[in-house]
């Protein structure tokens, strides 16, 4: 693959190393190995099943992180792959892989910005660092949050980082995330008392006492939104009671609802809310809270304007920020201060057969990366 | 057992043929060769893989008929029985065995009384009959309803009917069914959009759509019941929708209730009123009707008062006629204008493991089945 840029030549390598979810698979190796030789001092910070990397070059402020994953999902069925998922494959243009999109080529367009930076700009102002974990796709116990755990700790601050997600929809830079909305999970159980539907008076329907509880809940205006994000939004995503039986009135109704959250609302309101509802309509239930991440926005400022620049720089774009989306290892990274966007390639393809990436996108976020090293921390 | 009623011994006949739906195992011949040397003309009507037979003494009007049903539900777990199930087992006076009391015990009864008043009264009024199957406690399609198409197509009727099912709560004869509710199950779809929780601009989710629906449906009054039935009653016994992840706005809702209706109210009315409910929510729906009977009531009249004395003669009680519980083979055959009563033993253990019957209940209950007999037909 000679023929080809270093950032696709790093893309491949990495696609190569069959890193599902918490494997890393020598991916973090491979990349400190580039890193190395440019002055980064490389951290490894293995937490349970996951392994992590801190890399910094330079002790002093500010700090300009690249922050991602090297872990990828499950293939899904491997007859449904053109390619072999695991054998970086070249089609016109375009990169097949698992990986490929999200974020493996982001990744390699990290190192490689960074190479072609530190050559230009070998007295850069502040610390380039990397915050690289292999568990993204999974249960997020020991991945970022735990390495933000260690930093904090020994009070090393993050002031400006860029999450390599995969945030682009048509054209790489088209969008970036400049947030994300909170996530809070409700896991509900309505208690009823069972019996046979002939006999009405001896039983107590949970479908019948949680329908108009649920009912309200699913029509309840949590906010408005605000600039930068839309209306709070509740989804009831799975409802089950029933023994199957057609005969039989079930004694317990489970129910799962989530709640992706603006900066108009918080997590203790919500809760509040929903549990007046649930006792207004005198239900007899039990809730477990999972909590997925606070909300969280990086408005106008050095970062945003950097990033926004940079990809005018590259490619011509004006971006457009949006805070819309799923949650992303962002969420651990700006509660410490930091200001945090997200850019990486077009997104269409990810957790799907087939993943791809278009070789040009990785080439430009390249560009989009160097540049925004450029507008923070060149001399 | 030489020593037991007559009665005794031929339920322990019954119970000991292993006659789990939709076996017979010879039941039906056993019965047969009892009625025959009483002048019974006897039919065997196989339908697919269900035995019925059809047996009746006398071509004159009226038509008395015994029904019921050979076959029983599977054992359950054998190691919760005491005693094996197709094994009759009398201990203190009870008689433990798989149809005990649903309903082996009843049809003992039935053949029993039936010889005595052949015997007491030769040259008895009308005609009897048994309408036996081997069907009842399974798909009920080729058993009690098969037969009476068979008797409807050569206009052959039955006037007056006792349905041997256990009918009893505490003393056998405490409580007749002079009716059933009819039943009408609703098989419900409602069609969504699936999609990613994060992006409900793109989601259409069922369950927000259907929770009014269903709270209205589960409000609903539907009538106010009469002398004979309590209100209709309307059951959810299923809801199930969800992918099972929680990030997941599911594409479809599924449903099943259960309406258990009065006179008041009809098939079509009740179709009609929950479509409207379900038109005027705007979902986008199917839905699959099943008719599991339509109600009947057999008020006062021969029939009622025949079997009511013949209860106070047997053992003093003043019986209280009920249209609560579930379905039974009644309902195919009170459409064809037939008065219909059940009377059989307690039935707080059948379908479950240990079913048992007190002997004496059954000595009481060949008592009055034929003092029933002695009522309707004597000359």
């Amino acid at each position: 693959m000679s023929n080809f840029p270093d950032v696709i030549e790093l893309a491949c390598d990495l696609i190569s190393r069959e890193s599902v979810t918490p494997e890393d698979a020598g991916c973090q190796q491979l990349m400190a190995s580039r890193l190395a030789p440019l002055g980064f001092n490389n951290e490894s910070m293995v937490f349970e099943d996951t392994t992590n990397m801190w890399s910094r070059r330079g002790t002093e402020k500010p700090v300009f992180c690249f922050a991602g994953h090297t872990d990828v999902v499950p293939t899904g069925p491997l007859d449904k792959w053109h390619t072999p998922p695991f054998e970086p494959t070249i089609i016109d243009g375009v990169l097949y892989g698992r990986g490929a999109a999200d974020m493996k080529g982001s990744l390699a367009a990290m190192v490689v910005a960074t190479e072609r930076f530190v050559k230009d700009y070998p007295d850069h102002k502040g610390s380039i660092a990397f915050l690289i974990t292999s568990d993204e796709e999974g249960p997020f116990i020991n991945g970022t949050t735990r390495v933000i755990d260690t930093l904090e700790a020994r009070n090393e601050k993050i002031d400006w980082c860029i999450v390599g997600e995969p945030s682009s929809t048509n054209e790489v830079g088209d969008i970036v995330k400049n947030g994300r909305r909170g996530s809070i999970t409700g896991d509900l159980t309505v208690h009823g008392i069972q019996g046979h539907v002939a006999y009405p008076e001896m039983v107590k329907n949970p479908i019948h006492d949680a329908a108009p509880a649920l009912a309200e809940l699913s029509q309840t205006v949590w906010d408005h939104g605000n600039d930068y994000f839309p209306p709070t939004s509740f989804q009831l995503s799975n409802v089950n009671s029933g023994t199957g039986a057609t005969n039989v009135v079930p004694g317990e109704l489970h129910g799962i609802f989530n709640l992706r959250y603006s900066t108009e609302i918080n997590d203790q309101q919500i809760i509040d809310r929903v549990t007046n509802i649930l006792d207004k309509h005198q239900l007899n239930y039990d809730i477990k809270w999972t909590f997925n991440g606070q909300p969280f926005i990086t408005g106008e400022g050095l970062l945003l304007n950097a990033v926004t620049d940079a990809i005018f720089t590259a490619n011509g774009l004006r971006t457009t920020p949006s805070t819309a989306g799923g949650t992303s290892d962002g969420r651990f990274i700006a509660p410490t201060g930091a200001q945090v966007v997200e850019l990486g390639p077009c997104n269409a393809t990810i957790h799907k057969v087939n993943e791809q990436v278009r070789c040009e996108e990785l080439v430009q976020l390249t560009d989009m990366y160097y540049h925004t090293l450029v507008n923070l921390l060149a001399k």
